[in-house]
């Protein structure tokens, strides 16, 4: 690297920044227009990933109270804490849904104008109506987790250090955003929950009571994938789609059932992959770790890799050896 | 999507928010007595993951100074820098380790009234004469990473932009809270490390010198894991259970050994699982990418995976072809 | 735990912190002296994470306007949101560069006082006229990525949505700065997004046109990759290396070619595994998932392992019957 530094002594001009930034604005504006869909100028009708965010943050306040956001809550002032939240949010949510729906809208000439703020407002009650619903799933899914796991000491530790916790909470709100057909909007929240977690859940999966998902880095879970009741997965696990049909063109169609559905009371091992819309998991099956399944499998049945035979070779070689003098200054 | 937001065309009333909301504060109210462990009202004996977190970063301060935090530490404001945050440390650790104490002292009714607070002074103490002894460790760790690492140009560079740099001074963090028997406190810890990096280091587990972890997504290092020293994980190692203990009622029994134990000068490769708690892995062993392991292998062994055959095709279909006909407007 | 709590009833003095801090502060600076090289007080020659992660997210603002940072930009404030962004970005960059420079030149005694400054700014210029090119290869990216997934409804969908995006963006940014010899500055922008997406890409690899990794978690590209235009990967793929040069003392040699070549319109499905700086992957190939390869594939070659055989036991054991008694209050 020394001699890039040292090579190029070509030397700039003092006021090479009044000259050279002016050029590159007018570079940059025509880039715009070339490449417009990367813009989003206005921007009057998409959803703002920071709001939506910040709703979700008041969401998982309402679900965990005491837990997430402000840590004190006192009792006292819970019914006045719940007023203004859900006022908050229900004013955020409304203008951000708002904008996703008109986003779609624009590309129907005959929408009448107030088409989606009407069906904003009627989405935003609907879903706030689901919370006690979402919370009685979410009681479930802790449950679950904390007597899968022998690590787990209390549900405590659980709510605050699982990161299956925000993974499902997440889903289980972008889900009924999904449901009533709300464009990108649950896909913002799902990957915001990817970020923090690994765990990559669609909002378009269905998924049943008491799920768990341990450690979780890795998981994918496809848009038409289903899980009945009492699951649990290890970090890993994917439930994708096998193959695409393409059109004419040779483009991926959308849409369509492409990944598998999983049964209640099943185990799904770390690194296992189960792939396909036809593809049926049966009721209290166990799937091996790093399992590759494309097809169903029966109920009752565990089904495990046969392991590759492991090749074993004495190694004593002077490098390594040499590794194991001890060439640090340690404690 | 649009026949959804066309079709119901239900209007609400004017002023739907004010019936809709009060009618939803008892409801979710009537939630929460219902499902009260998902509530932490009043809160003051749960710990703040926010206040940990804090802690958190102003312990890795004082362990990478100039690098972590503010930047700019002058030389000649170094004792004060330190006075300071060692004092902040100590407030607010003592009072949150009280917290998580508490939380369990609740359990037992013959509790003395201080013992907490005692006990958490004591904890927090002994906590920071431990720091010296963490750096030196960490001294190791980051020589271990460039020296395993081809791409690594500096420790600087290391410091700066390796997750495992994070991942396992926290870990080294949390294990001494660990031991002195804290609870969920280093799991909100680990937690946060494993969120940034994706790499789970539970912190209980035991980690000698000069550790290295390259990439490191998908790592997982369970509960009761032993590794020695100058050993190298890549991405997606698990050192994790075989299988757990169950009582009558069919529940997991929580406790026990149940992860593998890794002897000194070991390298796993990427993807490699080593599950169960009486499994071990000799000193100067080398694991191989993918290996399933759930048995011992003697030192100085190399284990690889006989990989599974693989199957050749040619492909010729017009699918593809069609898609190597340059679709995009690209530079 | 509680055992641990009610075990040790040692009382500290009234005023133990006034005692223990000062004398904790005199071993972390002797602490400081011993391993100085965790260190770095004064700091004037080390780039600032905190700066650079703020220069990188103001590109991503220009390169993506009114989808990253403030949401709404007007078109009638375009060319004054471009002059003062690129302003701000140029002082910080310039400034970031050049310490990042110095940090390189300490060791050489020879090295002319203004010559890290003027290379920065030099490297800065020729970094920000490439910015439309850099959006040419994103809009194609971002096509890819719709192209490819049959969930995404919508390129915004994508741009809001795909962590892909974050992390070839931010990929195409560094290798910029890499290719011109500006050390650690890079990796501590591919360190970011890696935290943020779980996809690790090295500044160094070079990548073509029309780039698209789904879901993404745990994919890990290595420095001296070189992949084609067209190519889609899955999760968990990993472009690595196979074997280092050791040197006689055992170290591993920095530099030279370590990881593979992937050609034109190459599909490698998740959690395969391609290693070794002689590896080619020839264009039109399909590598399946968790391939496991270490030699070249011709072109227009699927290449899957055959599966390893699956053991299905049926299984009716007492623990998960009981398992499947409903022992939750659920919805």
């Amino acid at each position: 690297m020394l001699e890039l530094v040292l090579r190029k002594q070509e030397v700039l001009e003092e006021n090479w920044v009044v000259k050279v930034i002016p050029k590159l604005v007018d570079e940059i504006l025509k880039n715009y227009e070339k490449y417009d869909s990367l813009n989003y100028l206005e921007g009057k009708d998409l959803p703002s990933t920071d709001i939506v965010i910040d709703v979700l943050e008041h969401l998982l306040t309402i679900l965990f109270p005491g837990y997430y956001g402000k840590r004190q809550i006192i009792i006292s002032d819970i019914r006045s804490f719940l007023n203004n939240t859900l006022n908050l949010i229900t004013d955020k949510f409304v203008g951000e849904i708002d904008k996703s729906l008109k986003y779609i809208c624009r590309k129907i000439e005959t929408c009448p104008e107030d088409v989606c703020i009407r069906r904003s407002q009627l989405v935003v009650k609907e879903f706030l109506e689901q919370l006690p619903t979402i919370r009685a799933y979410l009681k479930g899914d802790i449950q679950a987790a904390f007597d899968g796991d022998p690590a787990a000491r209390s549900t405590e530790e659980v709510i605050l250090s699982y990161p299956c916790v925000l993974a499902i909470a997440t889903y289980r709100i972008a889900h009924e955003l999904y449901i009533r057909g709300i464009p990108i909007i649950p896909r913002i929240m799902s990957e915001y929950a990817h970020s923090k977690t690994g765990i990559d859940i669609h909002p378009g999966a269905k998924i049943g009571k008491n799920f768990f998902i341990d450690h979780g880095t890795g998981v994918v879970i496809g848009e038409t994938a289903e899980i009945g009741d009492d699951v649990k997965l290890y970090q890993g696990v994917t439930l994708g789609a096998l193959s695409f049909t393409k059109d004419e063109k040779g483009r991926i169609s959308k849409g369509g059932k492409r990944h598998p559905a999983i049964g209640n009371n099943v185990i799904i091992y770390s690194g296992a992959t189960i792939l396909g819309g036809e593809t049926f998991i049966g009721d209290a099956a166990v799937v091996g770790g790093n399992v590759w399944i494309t097809t169903s499998i029966p109920s009752n049945t565990q089904v495990t890799i046969i392991p590759p035979k492991l090749r074993y070779k004495n190694i004593n070689d002077h490098k390594r050896n040499a590794d194991q003098n001890k060439r640090y200054d340690t404690p």
